[in-house]
């Protein structure tokens, strides 16, 4: 086994190592194939059960209801960022509303813009985008063709707990950076993106899970690769899919069932590990700062500023040195960021921990 | 080691068994890292490494003049279909020529008609694509926005043997199924594009080259993820790129360099390794018919027929009993396919040879 580091990455992230080891030794040949997952045809029968198991795994998961579809694509959240309006405006009484939480938001807005106009219905920005809105402070524009949130933002480190009530308007959730690491009400949702380098995978596939009735808003004259439709009526095939992702992708998910027990549980150790270090920060007299505030943090991302920028770099430095890698904040924020993934064993939040009580005490 | 079949799939193909075996190496810690491949930040000083050598080997394989771009997307060559006229076609003087000569140019051509007017200056559907044009049978028009050919069709099995001049007229090209396979004058082309899975890596990359001075015809208005321009000015990093993708790229890139010899090299093996397999064609008193004219035969994709849809059936039966797998021909032409890309060893292609004489030996 070779060494690895702790790794706290905030994307492409740590996976679970049992899933690493099965992706290892399957990798010159998938037992009864004869060839690697890199090589097989997208659609022969070794693939298509692949692709199957994966669907059905997150299904059951996430508790997926029948009248939704699971689609693989690529281009991370960013084309998502462009598919949602291009796919959804068309057809729809009223612009879709955006609830800006956060540095995804609004570059899910950028691209939104050139497709039409938008009404912003939060936005975050007075106080440096370290809440959320209350359920009272935002409502959906009746008739709006969607509304935007995004789950968790990974720079700013602010979360999502439940799952919004929109009614009638198509709650659209770039879950990018959280899904699966609680269960969902996913009937709340009209469409669910999410790029899977966080806690589904590696870079490279994207998980879109849509309410079928919305598939009808996608006009023929968007390019192919862009049409939810194209992708819904070919279950994912209608090019070449990622398929070392997708495999991966169900490896996880089979991880997530069998070794850790579901969702339920898994919410319940990503909620311990959090605690675990905001406790850090709200038990050293200040030095710790986290940005977000208590009631909106997030459980994968522990955003948090030292007293001085070099102090924050010999943070960095002196935990690299431990074998605690990737800490640094998001340069748009700066800081130190920890990113706490499912996958993250209690081994390096408890050695985070450690060091972070450690180095509290030695420079405060 | 697992016992793996010949795999003679038209992609996701055969990958370089030193490829595997170095990726399965490394899958649970790139060495001095401490993190798999696929769990690294793509901002990190290990994945840029891995960045800067995959283009660095490409450009020294195909020779990339200084005034060209290598980029690394995602969507395969399906969504080049899209990005290449939305971002060539704004303020040309005349729309683009497309060359017609198989199953994946006239897909390119049902994306370009979304975005504009074009012209088919040759189309190969009287023969059912078993040839290509001569220099003399198309010449683009003047001021054309670009000129696209696909340079190998995998379905029909005919290739272009050389670069095309089209003067002033950029030439952009689909070459996802054989580029590598030879060494190219990039310099006749405006822009190449290639999904990685045949000859150059795993599902779910796309390599593109592109002429410098193309970029500035990228609108700001385009979607974020489909400008060349932003993906250019931001070295492939706009948004994650398909990391693990990028690196087997990088992975086979150098076993091109240094276990094959460079690109003339595997031509040379690219050609015999077909020929082996023509012969057979030629010399079976028509108990094979290719499909494909023997001028224009592709390197890649050897296509045939049998005598009957009853023998087609017994020899793939016959053939997968053997360990020769994924030779049936695309559903849209039937028959016979057997793809001999890059990573075809000679032992794979000796053995269908045998088994093909056999066959019609016994058959005939």
């Amino acid at each position: 086994m070779p060494e690895r580091i702790f790794n706290f990455s905030a994307g492409p992230a740590v996976l679970p190592l049992p899933v690493l080891e099965q992706a290892q030794r399957e990798l010159l040949a998938l037992p009864g194939v004869g060839a690697s997952v890199l090589e097989i045809s997208h659609r022969g029968k070794p693939f298509q059960s692949i692709l199957e198991s994966a669907k059905s795994r997150l299904k059951s998961l996430l508790g997926v209801p029948d009248h939704y579809r699971i689609l693989f694509l690529q281009g991370g959240a960013r084309l998502q960022f462009s598919m949602v309006p291009m796919n959804l405006m068309p057809g729809s009484q009223a612009p879709p509303d955006y609830v800006l939480t956060g540095s995804w938001g609004k570059n899910a807005v950028k691209e939104a813009e050139k497709v039409g106009p938008l009404n912003i219905v939060w936005d975050g920005k007075d106080t440096n985008y370290d809440r959320l809105p209350s359920p009272e402070a935002w409502r959906p524009t009746p008739q709006a063709a969607y509304v935007h949130i995004t789950s968790n933002e990974t720079i700013q480190g602010v979360q999502f707990s439940d799952d919004p009530d929109t009614g009638d308007v198509p709650l659209v959730c770039d879950a990018s950076s959280d899904i699966l690491h609680r269960p969902l009400n996913v009937s709340r949702y009209g469409l669910l993106y999410a790029c899977a380098q966080k806690n589904a995978g590696p870079a490279g596939v994207t998980i879109v899970i849509v309410r079928e009735d919305l598939l009808a808003r996608s006009q023929a004259s968007l390019p192919g690769y862009l049409s939810y439709q194209l992708h819904a009526e070919n279950n994912s095939l209608w090019n070449t899919p990622p398929s070392f992702g997708v495999y991966m992708v169900d490896l996880v998910a089979r991880w997530l069932q069998e070794d850790i027990g579901g969702l339920e549980k898994m919410h319940a150790q990503n909620r311990e590990q959090a605690n675990s270090l905001y406790e850090v920060l709200d038990n050293t007299n200040g030095f710790y700062r986290g940005h977000a505030q208590p009631n909106c943090r997030s459980l994968m991302n522990v955003t948090f500023r030292l007293p001085s920028e070099e102090l924050e770099q010999r943070f960095l430095a002196e935990a690299e040195g431990q074998g605690l890698s990737s800490l640094k904040g998001h340069r748009s924020v700066g800081g130190i960021r920890a990113s706490i993934y499912n996958a993250m064993p209690w081994e390096g939040v408890n050695a985070l921990r450690g060091f972070m009580q450690d180095f509290a005490t030695r420079n405060a």
